[in-house]
């Protein structure tokens, strides 16, 4: 193996926004980016938010002579919208999906009904194993007043603790997607520093792209302006981490991202910018091996940091069931009320000035529909309760176990 | 390594049956479960259906010095139920659950709020690192007319993919929990199939117990005796599963079960048996390493079989998610036929015999719930069917590689 020459990959990550009857142009652009990727030939393109499988199915007719290997994850209501194709056989397949996700009532956002996950990819190139990784969590819809952070800060704890676990038999790590955090917040932090995955963008030799590597630029016509002010060179939220494990070496030779429009075309892909990465795989030298299991002291504040997002997160859920059990108790005492008012109408004990018949049965309706609702809503953020609780505790446990490695440094 | 004595490790496995207020004598029996492990001294107990925090919490409380290091895995509206205790250190926790688990509306049987999943653990014992998997599947209510097997077949599924992804980096894999399923039931198959692990009861040198190595007898006063009926001897279903991976063998030195009741005890300790194995772990000898990583043919017929349950289960859920769509929709024209009618009696075109006010409102408030509740259902049925797609796609992957391989052999 030491004889080899090292392994060049050219990865390709784009976040399609392809949603039906709802993203601008979404057949020329689901069209663009199947010639754009036949063209180029990269070795792998990971996309997110093909909602469709219709779309995916075009693009794997068109794929298929140059990526003859593809994969789509299904999950939720609509899909996950995860895809990879690949020009290297895929030997396995596995999807986590994210135990938080957003409100399904939140019809607005949406996020609920696609299910977000993260997809596991085992492929094989030249006789190393790949884990790649495909994911899209959670959105950011105000930065601000994030009411979703506690949810994603879970999503890349949940992403991370994943990827280490089923990332052993691998040599090479490699995760794209649309992560909604920017680079220096506390999930990608967290991301980063518990699974020791590098950035390309902070590790390229040569860029070429937007400023900072942003993903989310004022200058492509689909993004919001409005939404971009606070930031006027645009956000960084797609992409390509990787690392190598025991026997490899892998660093990024070049990273590219398009600016506003596709290359040579008037639209872009997307309203985000595609990230396309050139890394370079070669074995590690011996003596270098074991220098990746290092525990690195700022990762305590992170873990701190994040728990802190959880348990903010986890006091919201509990008051959000309590107003719920609230309003369920509400509904069904005052349903009470008028069967027992029902009721004693029938047996003929009737009130001096009887109740309006309509008017009681249109405040039933109210109340068996509010009863309802609640009654789901309450059962709903039990879940997300436990779900904040239980991450609470393993980040504890977590955060315990790295100061015993690190007290024993 | 190899001139080190051999690692005994003595498991207790039990499936507590601890529901707060349904279970009978709930307290004792947590009490005694508590007094014996506390006696015993096990090296793992692994639990299932601990439903309640507070009787896990009294638990910890009383086995704190026999067992220093506990975890209960958070998950669903109720609890996975799961945990365990150990006497040496947990080093990590992960828990995946199930993407599909019974129903909501299933009320009686209430898995569906349980949140069923499987929670990993990472064990140093002596040097040795343990991959312990606890968990509990879908209950089978009914053998000749199971619902539930599709779902079930796809939690064993998970669980196997589960195993086998996030096992790479461990020296032992152990599995314990209440499988509810017997030990030809395809799920059972697929599962050892896949992951290669070793039924402790099959291969046990000396076993004490029930005959067959049953966990659910008739001879047990908790047990439903009309449900055991076809099984005289009672069934098996709960499990202590193991393999030894690169490094050791391990084999079952000897297992046991209780036989209706607790050791020395009128009472057992619930509706099911305790599997006690004492698991012997050794290095193992060079000649032998490679042994493990042959296909085995049969799998093949596994995996199809598999497939062809999650398929049944495709269609039923299809047909469920159609009936609810259709519901839905019959609902909703009968709200607008409503609203016109009551548009058209404000507008002061009274029909001459106009509908009681009454029962017209009670009309629109029973279609309001339907429609409510068929839609909520309508997007359940959408989750459940794009899972049910997910996974037969998966096996599908799964069974071109088995198949690959076998002719490359």
């Amino acid at each position: 193996m030491d004889t080899d020459p090292p392994l060049q990959l050219r990865v390709f990550n784009l976040n399609c926004w392809a949603i039906r009857y709802l993203s601008k142009l979404r057949q020329e652009r689901i069209g663009l980016i199947g010639d754009t990727l036949s063209q180029e030939g990269f070795d792998l393109a990971l996309l997110q938010e093909v909602w469709s499988e219709r779309d995916y199915c075009e693009l794997k007719q068109k794929l298929t002579a140059c990526y003859p290997y593809s994969h789509y994850f299904k999950s939720g209501v609509i899909g996950s919208g995860l895809c990879v194709f690949s020009r290297y056989p895929i030997l396995d397949t596995f999807l986590y999906q994210y135990s938080l996700n957003g409100y399904p009532y939140m019809l607005q956002h949406g996020d609920w009904f696609c299910g977000k996950a993260v997809g596991l990819l085992v492929i094989k190139i030249c006789g190393i194993i790949f884990h790649v990784y495909v994911t899209h969590l959670h959105a950011e819809y105000c930065r601000d007043k994030d009411a979703y952070l506690p949810h994603r800060v879970v999503q890349a704890w949940e992403l991370a603790q994943f990827i280490q676990h089923t990332s052993k038999g691998a040599d090479v790590v490699l995760l794209g997607g649309d992560l909604n955090m920017h680079p220096g917040d506390v999930g990608i932090r967290l991301l980063r520093g518990w699974t020791g995955l590098r950035d390309s963008f902070a590790d390229t030799e040569r860029f070429e792209g937007c400023e900072d590597g942003c993903t989310l630029v004022p200058a492509n016509c689909f993004t919001n302006k409005e939404e971009m002010q606070p930031f006027t060179l645009g956000i960084r939220i797609d992409y390509v981490l990787y690392k190598g494990l025991s026997r490899f070496v892998v660093k990024c030779d070049s990273l590219m991202t398009t600016t506003g429009t596709a290359p040579g075309k008037n639209i872009p892909y997307s309203d985000h910018e595609a990230v396309i990465a050139t890394l370079c795989v070669k074995p590690r030298e011996e003596a270098k091996a074991s220098s990746g299991s290092a525990v690195e002291p700022e990762l305590v504040d992170v873990v701190n940091e994040a728990r802190t997002e959880v348990r903010v997160g986890l006091h919201a859920a509990e008051r959000q069931r309590y107003s719920n059990g609230r309003m369920a108790i509400l509904a069904l005492l005052l349903l009470l009320l008028q069967a027992a008012m029902g009721l004693s109408s029938l047996a003929g004990w009737d009130s001096p000035q009887p109740f309006p018949k309509f008017s009681f049965s249109l405040l039933s309706l109210l109340a068996t529909v509010v009863l309802l609702l609640s009654m789901v809503l309450y059962v709903f953020h039990t879940i997300e309760v436990k779900m904040l609780q239980g991450t609470e505790e393993q980040m504890r446990l977590a955060l315990q176990a790295l100061q015993d490695k690190l007290s024993s440094m």
